[in-house]
């Protein structure tokens, strides 16, 4: 099964493809979706645009988006929700439910603890998927978050077997 | 020349198109496409398929946006954005640039000054627009978007004029 994690931004947005078979999980493709153009509105399509391409070509079954840090400074939230909400709906369109995970819960979910830095994400992104070439910061932190979403995901595998299991 | 105007809400984004002949405007429809869906990405996959309906039927020419008043209220802000990316880029997919005006441009822009209640926007926009039936106050900020958006236009292309005389 193919996950797809997000790291919503309206420069620069992270993805990170992996395959879940069964508990092992293995590195498919990462990379950063920039966007383009002169005016908010070109920029949005562009991501939009950029993020169908990486959708189309690796067609997961199942995605996650970073939830985004809100903060004071109400016009960068703004900006970042504007850029979240395309990376919301790109799923959406792909016919897929959308996880979403707080920052902090992906770092505990891969480094151990919630207030890891990015250098230790990047680290342990590595360790838990050999052989991947990080495209920078922000797909790592994607892959970080298909990560954190397979492991829910086989949690809920699991916890259904054993209800089945129990139900027998 | 058609003009649409859009008020977004992750609950309710109010629409309203316009007719711009030279310089007069008549107006043509307005309404609000609600969002369904248990969560975030079905919510705006659900808003953004009942935008690209409203653009299917009346084909604007031009649109604009209002801008989004950011207040310290970040979870509200982060909302508001999702869903006005998405009304950015219903426009930008077909093909318009995208004109954005803060609520108080809008509101001078209409009654005159800039810090007018709901009911004046509404009261001046059937003043602007004889004969419209309003369906609601997101639809009547949303048909106030559209009228100054094609004042603006109009203004623009009275300069253009203006100095194409000026060069012969």
């Amino acid at each position: 099964m193919r996950v797809i994690g997000l790291d919503p931004g309206l420069r620069r947005t992270g993805w990170g493809v992996i395959e879940m078979t069964g508990s092992r999980l293995s590195h498919v493709a990462n990379g950063v979706c920039k966007s383009e153009g002169d005016d908010l509105a070109e920029r949005l399509l562009s991501l939009c645009l950029g993020l169908r391409g990486v959708f189309a070509e690796y067609r997961p079954a199942a995605a996650a988006v970073e939830q985004t840090f809100v903060n004071r400074d109400g016009a960068g939230t703004l900006k970042l929700g504007q850029a979240r909400g395309i990376a919301m709906l790109v799923p959406a369109e792909a016919g897929l439910s959308v996880g979403e995970y707080a920052p902090n819960a992906v770092k505990k979910c891969i480094v151990g603890v919630g207030h890891a830095d990015k250098k230790q994400v990047a680290h342990m992104v590595r360790i838990h998927l050999p052989g991947a070439v990080l495209a920078g910061p922000d797909a790592a932190d994607a892959l970080a978050v298909a990560i954190c979403h397979a492991h829910h995901l086989q949690s809920a595998g699991h916890l259904a077997a054993a209800l089945a299991r129990a139900g027998a």
